[in-house]
């Protein structure tokens, strides 16, 4: 339990950071779907490791298999299963900590929770399971993008340096030209040199990205529980490092006086509503209004350093965790496709959702 | 769909706000339960509007309705069925709005999701829908006070006025002394009369929920997608007007090294498994560790101002809309009990869930 | 658990025989659906006891009570809650069997695995349940009534006296002018006399419901686990006291060779694809092919007898149980709508869930 | 949506018969779990074609391959992926039937439904997809042998030869001794020869599997919807060819009075609840009542076989589906390990679900 998301497009995921193989079924993809594997795999790679000096030095292709469910390079409407094989693993590298529950990691509680675990990298609490909501992700930007939906994030901060120029006035399309995913060049250059600095202390960082999205149409969401907010924060918090998620005014929202805060509704000439401003963020009562979704997400520092720790073992004996491996001084650069993957996946299950509510006409 | 939550202790709400009652269907409460009703009760009457001159003065009896699931005091393990029935409705209030939209209410939205909406107090959009979260979330309490889970939450901002004593030097039985829930009785005054402040002026602001959750047995919460925290994310993104949630040392975590951030991990004298700080609030890998959860719920400044708004009505004509009826200044007094409810929710359903993963010996 | 049903046309269910009220909560409803109160209180006529003297001759009334999900006469798209107050309940009538486990019931089944039990009257393992069940039908009807498809179950067996005219040539109008609800005038007159008979010696009398199912779009059911006639399967299997389930050719066409069951395929002048025998019985792999969908459900004789029986109690000890109260000696008659309401919410579901697959052109 | 069966013990699979692999994804698998790969893999042998000369003569070695959720040699609790590749493709075999509707195939309500088909042997509608039933049954069987519960099916029906032995007069240790699955060595050998004489006319026939299940703790099933015997029905009318289901006394129940079909209750001397009879198949209201639970499952005659047959193609044409291919000319004997798998999917499910029903002491 735990690893299935969605309801109608919904994703079943599986493997460990070390065994054979992560993957994915994806279950309710509509049919008919010209299936990009190139799209696909340019997506992983830019979620891989190795990708600038700030990023982990592991080496791996990630290399996309599809297994089921295209025939022909269309989607058939039935399962679609991908893989990636685990290539680089090195199993022995943590030989060491078989029996070490590291700070701040899932080890404990995962070996309190089944009375036993995959120590190797952390089993399946590692982040390598994001390779599978990558992938799953680029699918349902498939189909969204012939729905005329665009999802973009890009990194908002590093530890204090912070993006403060609002969403409209960056150029997102600068994001991918630098290794921070950040599309202010000159931060970016700053946040490089800031994650480069905290790498050689052999220590980590936390940071944020931000998600846009424009295109999508009125109606997604349901009511109550399953407000597009909702399933949106459940999906980003789910993200390995993920401690907080706000959309719209978000938490400077709390500040504010009603009367500043309510987005006034206006009709433009072509028939379009609209509203002035856009506190809400895109969603109203959980519900698109048609405006552009935006939301932040929170990452910690990674737990994993390069220094010595103290700790446990599996028999409560004290011992020094000591840093060795090859991580992530700081998770956000590699993060921001991750972040795109689950809104697409959320975003796309709310329209198919959304399709059943009305009666045809 | 949208209206259940949770997996096994699942809960089916329904009712508008001005429709003829509201109510809940409880499916997969352990049976032999002591059903006490005087609890439930006087959990509604905590959220209950009219308890003082800063919230609403709407007058609701909400009077809980048991119709099925209990027989001789006890819950039978069949679906537990609670009704409050709407007393006060006053539709008349509403008729002038019938075909208006309300700027940053979810009349627009439901109007363009659905063809058609119950305009009516914001039908099922209103947050008299939390009433019968309530009622589910005492009855998971009367489920965890077996298990010594504890959940309190308080008022830790309104407005710019924030509490920054950490939790732990708070004295939480203060906080239901006072009538906006604040755990300290000189910051309560001062946003009392800051809420008072509003109102008098026909205007709303926001405030901040903090929750504080002991006793919470190892091992809850499922890896990947349903981690402990993004399903307490979910819960409370999806109560009315909330924009933000963060758990932990959250956002602010952003800003820490990994090296600062990491929670050493002892092992007491008594055998118990702590670590010295907690940063990761209760939770790592997404499965609570067995330290206090905590965690952090931002309310926008409530939409329904009175004061005069411009807007559009359903043909796109220009609008004012005019203040009018009975609403709370600032939501987060009476959002308390909906904010510990929805908790309790969550981590009897993840309690539940966690049962079925390892064998009986 | 256990008490919910469909996938996005999704009935929640509660309420025991003897409690306050028995209901149904729907969730997916499309919205904008006349809702004709009428219809579904007419519905639960046909259910309703004391329809002649060999149905029980309990006094129900059995109105319908609305609770949320229309305005103004039509479904607004969220959840539709029912009820049906219990009236005629007379508890004092079982008190004798608060103890006891009547051979065949649920009574100890349902002791041993909660602990308790509601005793009145089976409690929620009462027939009395399927008021629900006919309401929740009765709503998916008036959805199905304007896409074509039309849903009449009937009467086809009686103990041995079986109905053996196949439905083509039988006239389903008649079904309802008869006290057993069989299209037959002459074998329903052979009908009601055998039960009337079986009533008179205080025994009961299984049977066997037929439907026959026109105007199902092509295309409904799911691949692998949710075949159409998979779910038809469990829905009518979770019917009380049914034992069997076959659809098309069913366990007859076991006997057969492939040659003689296959449906010849053929395209007709106007352009409708057909099969010119039908054993495949409007399902070919799971899927709806257009034909017209027809399936036998058996009834086991109630266990209610009014004749005395050896059993135990709840401390083990033998006992004997006495034949009291009013029950029917035979169910199929009243089970005609329950089957129907059964199969309507399954074909409503399916093509809710089958919207979603294609993408719009 | 569709290929995913099961609650807490989840199944989610994939895979055409000509694609690249088959495959499941197991959710909810307890830890701890001694994984028997060669159990596994046996039972995958005791489906795989080639068995005799009565089974397709298709060359398969059905290699199971286990992706994750293993680790030395148990289940940790997360997902297990399992896949068998699809070694004899021979996917020029089917392209004569590219744009062919074979007679009661799904061909044409795939295609219909979806807008486009993997044609090649059936795609995802090819009894292939049961590979992943029987890998995921086994795993079932392997923690449920550590509960005592026994499965076992064997055939009991071939066209109009039936067993009529009661299933205790049955040595069932027989069963897997001869081709065709039935333990009566006598009626096996009967059967063999009538079912190879269909294979010599090119034809196939029909055929009942029946099952037979003991140790089964008391109090599996869930009230109202998923009553144990309907989520079996369920299960096995999802298997292909399926076209009845009925449990304990099933149709022939129907003739009988409740008089006779009643199980009197009694407590034998080690305290041990039985009934004299078991007319209820060890299932009252739902609800497993530790009885033997017996089931019977009717299968029609497979649609393929090697004759010419009229039908119609894509474009509505007139054609003739010429017999080709490799098919089984009754499938009863390789669909018992299969009925076998999903009872064990059932039941495990059902097991689990219980568990959380009452709080622990």
């Amino acid at each position: 339990m735990g690893s299935i998301y969605g309801k109608i497009f919904q994703i079943s995921t599986f493997g460990e950071s070390h065994g054979a193989a992560v993957g994915v079924v994806v279950q309710g993809c509509p049919a008919g779907i010209s299936f990009d594997l190139e799209f696909i795999q340019s997506e992983l790679d830019r979620r891989k490791p190795g990708q600038s000096r700030i990023t982990t030095q592991r080496k791996e292709a990630d290399s996309i298999e599809v297994v089921s469910g295209v025939f022909e390079g269309k989607t058939t409407g039935t399962p679609i299963a991908m893989l990636v094989w685990n290539g680089d693993q090195r199993s022995k590298d943590y030989s060491h900590i078989a029996d070490q529950f590291r700070p701040s990691h899932a080890d404990y509680t995962y070996f309190a929770k089944y009375g036993l675990r995959d120590y190797r990298g952390g089993g399946r609490s590692s982040a390598r399971e994001t390779v599978a909501r990558v992938a799953a992700g680029a699918l349902a930007k498939l189909v969204l993008v012939q729905l005329g939906v665009k999802i973009t994030a890009y990194v908002s901060q590093v530890g204090t340096l912070k993006l403060l120029r609002p969403v409209e006035q960056l150029d997102l399309s600068v994001t991918e030209t630098n290794a921070v995913r950040c599309p202010d060049p000159e931060m970016a250059d700053q946040m490089f040199h800031y994650i480069d600095e905290i790498r050689k202390q052999g220590d980590s960082v936390g940071g944020v990205v931000s998600a846009y999205i424009t295109g999508c149409p009125v109606g997604l969401g349901e009511p109550v529980f399953d407000k597009l907010h909702a399933e949106l924060g459940k999906a980003m918090l789910s993200i390995n490092a993920v401690k907080g998620f706000e959309y719209g005014s978000g938490f400077d929202g709390v500040e504010k006086k009603g009367s500043e805060h309510n987005d006034v509704i206006v009709k433009e000439a072509d028939g379009t509503v609209r509203t002035l401003t856009n506190h809400s963020g895109g969603i109203q009562g959980g519900i698109s209004n048609g405006e552009p979704i935006y939301f932040r997400v929170g990452f910690k520092p990674v737990a994993t350093i390069m220094q010595d720790q103290d700790s446990i073992n599996e028999k409560g004996d004290k011992i020094t965790v000591s840093g060795k491996g090859r991580h992530d001084p700081c998770v956000v650069p590699r993060a921001v496709p991750i972040v795109e993957a689950m809104a697409a996946i959320v975003i796309l299950d709310f329209y198919l959702r959304n399709r059943v509510i009305q009666m045809p006409a």
